[in-house]
């Protein structure tokens, strides 16, 4: 049984990291995830480097990497200008996003839900026109760090518009790692009435230390596609010091123990944790990758 | 519907902890973790000082708490020395532990399986005598540092012989951290055709982060106590460095989040985690409390 991972380490991981990365660096990761067995990486993001500085450098890291044929690199595009930059870098998909809750959106995109949806549409079109492959990010779904709780009706409804723009899946996100199985089960069991489980995918921050129990709550649900980043890289821009996504070595650990297939090999994974977190120069979140460095020396 | 916490940090946390720890700390620790509400509290352990110097003022520690009547204070005890101490320290339990896996036993004891029972049984009998209550730890259920993979059949029988010495409740303890929800779905199923869910616990360690999703993979199988540790406190004897036992205050936060009462008051919880953070000078493993300390300090 096959389980996909979205590493977006190199996206949601290095755009909520303070220290700088070279370019040079960014490229090697990315290569070593693909070596480890990745086949879905979001590499960078064309959101205004005015907003997002650390990660200005996406037409360098795409013109740098090694392209293998069976990996689809993707990237953020906020806008029809995104969209510009997205079609000159030679990718075949790109991500959409926005949040369930209309405070989060109101700051993270500077419009009302209502008035992103068109932005939205008119990137999607253009995307898949050029044949691209378009998928959409719905943030704050189990919560929003200005509203607390969020009706799941907002993420049926932001679902249900990002499908009819042509996307090919929603990942469901808790922005700020406030989850617990229980409200993933509630949540999930109820968008997944409208939308089929191959559409859907579960994007869980470990602010909090829940993040693979909700993955795991998600996969008894039917979800089969998890983002997670590379050691854990990333935080919370919400709680500068916490954790941010999931680690993608903890998720392939968990994975690998129930027996799912991620087709990633965990020890070549770990080098490329071991390689960020060196560059980096702070210890990472993953507790695989803790646990491994620490045997290692042993 | 309620899930009882056993709180072991000041045992099995500080016993895994390189820093010293004042016993004024500990007491201190103790005193705030009952303030929290938590209403079992393991508070050290009668093990040969020689073996477990960081625990070696487990009667000054039961000397200084505050004593709450609402709360059962208890300590691990290895054998009839062991029971001498715990005699005269006044407590009303005391815990047992052994391995599911002869090695890490021989290891950990240095006795055989087989002749760790009757030194088990008759501490047993002389703290029922007294009228005390007896706990029992299994180790090693879910992975051996030594042999890896362990029978469920070698739990099955340490649980029963733990019983039928008069043990109240079996904690099953994953010690290296190995599990992950399927596994624990599939052994706690086993061992609780034999035995009531109300007589077990499951001990989770995070060393790969999977501590929480298990606890939930546990809860799912009917098991309604779980050890956990404030802060996260300890670590892992077999890969220094790496994370120990689940944290107390991740634990609270995702039982709260799933509607389960525990009784413990989350933010005086968050004032032990960062209490004994600051007496150990180190950044503790708890998600949640990293994330409440980045919020304070924001």
């Amino acid at each position: 049984m096959k389980v996909q991972i979205v590493e977006v380490g190199p996206r949601d991981g290095l755009q909520n990291e303070k220290e700088h990365v070279s370019t040079a660096a960014k490229i090697q990761l990315i290569d070593k995830l693909v070596a480890a067995g990745l086949h879905r990486v979001e590499a960078s993001s064309f959101v205004n480097p005015k907003w997002i500085p650390q990660l200005a450098d996406a037409e360098e890291v795409l013109k740098g990497i090694t392209w293998s044929s069976d990996v689809t690199y993707s990237a953020l595009v906020p806008n029809v200008r995104g969209m510009e930059r997205a079609k000159a870098s030679g990718l075949t998909e790109i991500a959409l996003f926005m949040s369930a809750s209309e405070t989060h959106n109101k700051k993270n995109i500077n419009k009302t839900m209502e008035e992103t949806f068109p932005v939205l549409r008119e990137v999607a079109r253009e995307a898949l026109a050029l044949g691209m492959r378009v998928r959409g990010y719905v943030s704050t779904v189990f919560g929003c760090p200005y509203e607390g709780a969020v009706p799941i009706d907002n993420s049926r409804r932001v679902t249900h518009e990002l499908l009819e723009m042509g996307v090919f899946e929603v990942s469901l996100g808790d922005t700020i790692g406030v989850a617990t199985p229980k409200q993933v089960r509630e949540v999930m069991e109820k968008i997944v009435k409208d939308t089929a489980t191959e559409r859907l995918a579960g994007h869980f921050h470990d602010t909090r230390g829940t993040g693979l129990a909700n993955v795991a709550a998600a996969l008894d649900v039917g979800i089969r596609t998890f983002d997670s980043s590379i050691g854990g890289l990333g935080g919370c821009p919400y709680a500068p010091g916490a954790a941010g996504n999931i680690s993608t070595e903890d998720l392939v650990y968990m994975l690998n123990g129930m027996d799912w297939d991620t087709g990633v090999n965990l020890e070549r994974l770990l080098e490329a944790g071991a390689f960020i977190q060196e560059e980096l120069g702070r210890e990472l979140p993953s507790k695989v990758l803790k646990a491994h460095l620490a045997a290692v020396k042993a």
